[in-house]
């Protein structure tokens, strides 16, 4: 079993029809997603543009919710942003939600060819390489990026992601250079995942738009169980 | 002054012409290359297709000679193949060498609308870092990666280079993500790069290829001062 990187969407050049992808954009859409099914949302339906959710947020009528954001900030006639903290359990259970963003949407369109697509935050870790594990194909993370840029802590989130896979597989993994560079990057900051943000462009702009509760949110390990899976155009728990 | 790395070509998405573009293929094409300048070659120039390497060396006449790689060894009916250990004083003095391998000659041609573009490896690390503080400019360092997918050993030189700017620039020095990636990279692995070549993908396969030599001397810090800047299609120690 095979493990791969591909620090940014750009990247996926290869055939993903035999592979389970792993997306990560852990601030946030990735911890959003992961947030907003296990608090009960039936599906999360990820899209590239806002004019596109409207359209298929009104198609689908009243259980349906419109979240995401541009320039980190909820859009203009949505009912929710891209904060995991919005999307409590009153909120959400029960309904479908149209969700765009910037970085997270697009990298799952990118990788939507895959045999199996899972989103993966700290928040579920554990789980996601449980799931990974017991597919047992060669795996490849998507690292989402911001505007087609590096993002440090998609890196270290998919280096915990492969440490973590590491010890449940064991030496059955492969791990190709990209996979050695993120564990690297990872076991450099270890479990302080909040000073990751801290240091990252993205967090420290998430900081300056007054966003501190949702870096720590999202700095939590292993709080939830909720492995999202694609399917047919929608995330839902399988 | 700000630094970026991008660790595959296909990265380069964003307007150069007012940067300093490093770009590192340390197994072994920017190797090979600062090697060639050093011992006296006249200019390289890097060319895309093999076609076009046979077409360009007939139009200079007799003071060429034809350099590069494909799957690791020498092309049929060229001079040289891409070991720095063949680009002997005695055989590229005073020569012009039309080059094409894999992955450096790609990753110049994607980084050719740069401002300034220079050549890095270990082997003239000190002195391309001394060249790129100089200019004064924004840089990117492009890594070759292999064959389209992440290289480890061309991102701990990327890593490298940037330690040694730190060093060099000072608090001036601006590190995006991808930088501060690429240093803690390095930093995990120090000074050791016949370790990290071991621990490649690229560098083992190399090994089982015979090649443990130039992997040796392409581990080498500092040893040379020549810098190679491409200019009007050919690189030059200006």
């Amino acid at each position: 079993m095979r493990i791969d990187v591909a620090f940014l969407p750009v990247e996926l050049n290869q055939e993903l029809s035999d592979k389970t992808v792993v997306v990560i954009d852990v601030l946030r859409a990735s911890s959003t997603i992961v947030t907003a099914l296990e608090n009960g949302a039936r599906s999360v339906i990820p899209v590239e543009s806002v004019e596109d959710a409207k359209r298929i947020a009104h198609e689908f009528g009243s259980s349906v919710l419109l979240g995401g954001e541009r320039g980190g900030l909820k859009i203009d006639g949505f009912d929710l942003g891209n904060s995991p903290l919005e999307y409590t359990r009153s909120k959400v259970a029960g309904k479908d939600l149209v969700f765009t963003t910037t970085n997270g949407t697009r990298a799952i369109h990118a990788a939507r060819t895959a045999k199996r697509l899972i989103i993966a935050a700290f928040l579920n870790m554990a789980s996601a390489v449980g799931k990974c594990a017991g597919i047992g194909k060669d795996m490849v993370i998507v690292c989402s990026g911001r505007c087609g840029t590096f993002s440090l802590e998609d890196s270290v989130c998919a280096g915990a992601f492969i440490d973590k896979a590491c010890e449940m597989i064991g030496a059955e993994l492969v791990l190709l250079d990209s996979a050695v560079a993120a564990r690297q990057l990872y076991r450099a900051y270890g479990d302080d995942f909040l000073r990751v943000f801290r240091l990252s462009e993205h967090g420290r702009i998430l900081e300056s738009l007054g966003m501190h509760r949702d870096l720590e949110f999202c700095a939590s390990q292993n709080v939830f169980s909720s492995v999202p899976v694609f399917h047919d155009g929608a995330l839902t728990l399988d």
